[in-house]
């Protein structure tokens, strides 16, 4: 076992202490990755407080991980020590499965590895990214492009596939109109990726707030939803919607803003079940999905997609000691629009 | 105007009487359809009785209409006086907008015009298949292939369109898992459109109450879904669910049934709204859809496979005055599976 440090929470309530946890020795396909940086996802405070279910504590959240290869197992072929990596939201999975054989381990059949808060294949509880270092097998483990710095490239682990994935799934193109709503660390990667497919992009956020940020970060239109208009101003327009909203909304109101065959779909998942009007759907053919991270591979594609359209998230660099303060600034919507932990700043603590 | 005999309903409670209504007279394109034989779907119920909002009395229903050319409008080039033709739940649309186009006139960007309770564009109340004549726009009727006996061919223009379309529209083929909740007259003509194309069809109904009947109709499994085992045994496992029941169900549990990127249409329109648990659809790129009839040349398109594959549907041929009678069945669900009300017993009364 490799003993290394950790931000870690105790209880549901917190707060963060620095700890020692147990990454396990290689085997032959791991890869040791020493941490520089690791995003801050929301779902990590939902797991950790236990909203999604009862977690074990001491738990190390963090799925949003950019570092630098230390060392690799005896077989690992894909790396080597000094490569930049990532590690984003799952780090194992059967690789059997119908799903895992074409690359979309995310809806692996047995359930993927959570990279925290999981039992692994090997009986151990996973920890996340608040950590210097951490050991994944090489084939969840992803290349970082030069282009893309460390620290920008941790959210996009989360934030960026979570929203690539289903831009791609959902055909996201020139021609086609997109709406994302809510202007998070989702929604931004969003509207910067739609807008790089080409779509036409507008967003819906609850006031008009963030209205110039929007538009830099690639919107043409920017609409506020406390405004009734909006609704009636944009019935039955748009192709595709991401909803990066986990609060819960009117989600009949949003739905007719579809055109015919468009798919409003969400990535946040809301506790309370959202009430559909099945008369919101019928008349246009419209769908409500859902979709959740990507594939190991378009992993991979995203992150080159990225480099190739100079695409970084918005990013604000705190360090190891202020992960409180930065769970109480999302919960209270203060960020702009991700924070990253420099993990450097751990090991001086 | 042509003074037609009809019976309508002159208040939400009904009964039906015997009563004269007006048709126009033949506009250029116009065809005068004797009708032999007009289907009862269950949406004629709700119509009349104002459950989908306030119409217009006396109301005909009746949008499965069969019968023989009469008489056709100068300029009319694709029927005759003889022809077998069929006109389902829409007269007419706008014609311009890119869903009429495409030949998706029941997505027309106006609103199609409906065969009954709906203002036509010459401003008359439209009056439907409940009638000895009707006046339909050529470009709005379709031709019934020898095949297919009239009588029969009433339930394809609104039970086989609205299962025909969805089932096309999602990919039902051969490899497809389907399943068909509610065997009723839409349920009943899933089963064996779905089975036609190639897929392996799934009866969800209540009860097994009618399981014999669902495997001849071409069923390969039939489960009650009072039963719990039921959504235990068959999770993950279906590409494509077709919703037949209008009333409220636990859509959850449904959608629990649909394997990665599989779909749930509802073709019915349950009046409360269903409680959609977002986390029954991200954890596989669940989509939950609405759909509604098909155009006119998926129409013709769907009657032509009906006819090569010898499909027709399973029908209980009523005297015009057993519609009370036969309304009442519908409602206790006493029907195997689609009342035809023979229009001959009209001109006798």
């Amino acid at each position: 076992m490799i003993a290394v440090n950790a931000r870690a929470v105790f209880s549901p309530e917190g707060p963060f202490k620095l700890t020692t946890i147990e990454r396990r020795d290689l085997k032959p396909h791991d890869v040791l990755i020493e941490i520089k940086y690791a995003g801050i996802c929301h779902s990590d405070i939902h797991t950790a407080r236990g909203d999604w279910g009862p977690v074990d504590y001491p738990l190390v959240p963090g799925h949003e991980i950019a570092g630098i290869v230390a060392q690799v197992g005896a077989d690992v072929t894909r790396y080597a020590a000094g490569d930049r990596v990532g590690v984003g939201c799952m780090v194992d999975s059967c690789r059997q499965c119908e799903p895992c054989q074409n690359g979309e381990e995310q809806y692996c059949e047995s359930g993927n590895t959570g990279t925290y808060a999981a039992i692994d294949r090997y009986g151990q509880y996973t920890q996340g990214g608040y950590s210097t270092h951490i050991v994944v097998t090489e084939d969840f483990v992803v290349k970082i492009p030069d282009g893309i710095a460390l620290d920008a490239a941790a959210p996009l682990l989360c934030a960026g596939i979570t929203t690539y994935s289903p831009l791609r799934h959902w055909g996201a193109a020139p021609g086609k109109k997109v709406a994302v709503i809510g202007l998070g660390g989702l929604g931004h990667m969003a509207v910067k990726l739609a807008h790089a497919m080409g779509a036409e992009v507008t967003v819906l956020s609850q006031t008009l707030k963030k209205k110039e940020d929007g538009l830099k970060l690639g919107a043409s239109h920017y609409y506020a939803t406390s405004d009734a208009e909006t609704f009636k101003k944009l019935a039955n327009s748009f192709d595709l919607i991401i909803n990066t909203v986990s609060a819960k909304i009117d989600i009949n109101a949003y739905l007719s803003l579809l055109a015919l065959d468009g798919t409003l779909v969400n990535v946040g998942a809301p506790s309370e079940p959202l009430p559909v009007q099945v008369f919101s759907l019928i008349p246009y053919r419209r769908s409500f999905a859902g979709s959740t991270i990507g594939g190991i591979r378009e992993t991979q594609e995203m992150l080159d997609f990225c480099a190739e359209h100079r695409i970084v998230p918005e990013i604000e660099i705190i360090s190891a000691s202020q992960i409180d303060e930065a769970w109480e600034r999302i919960l209270a919507s203060d960020v702009r629009y991700r924070f990253v932990i420099d993990i450097g700043t751990m090991e001086n603590e």
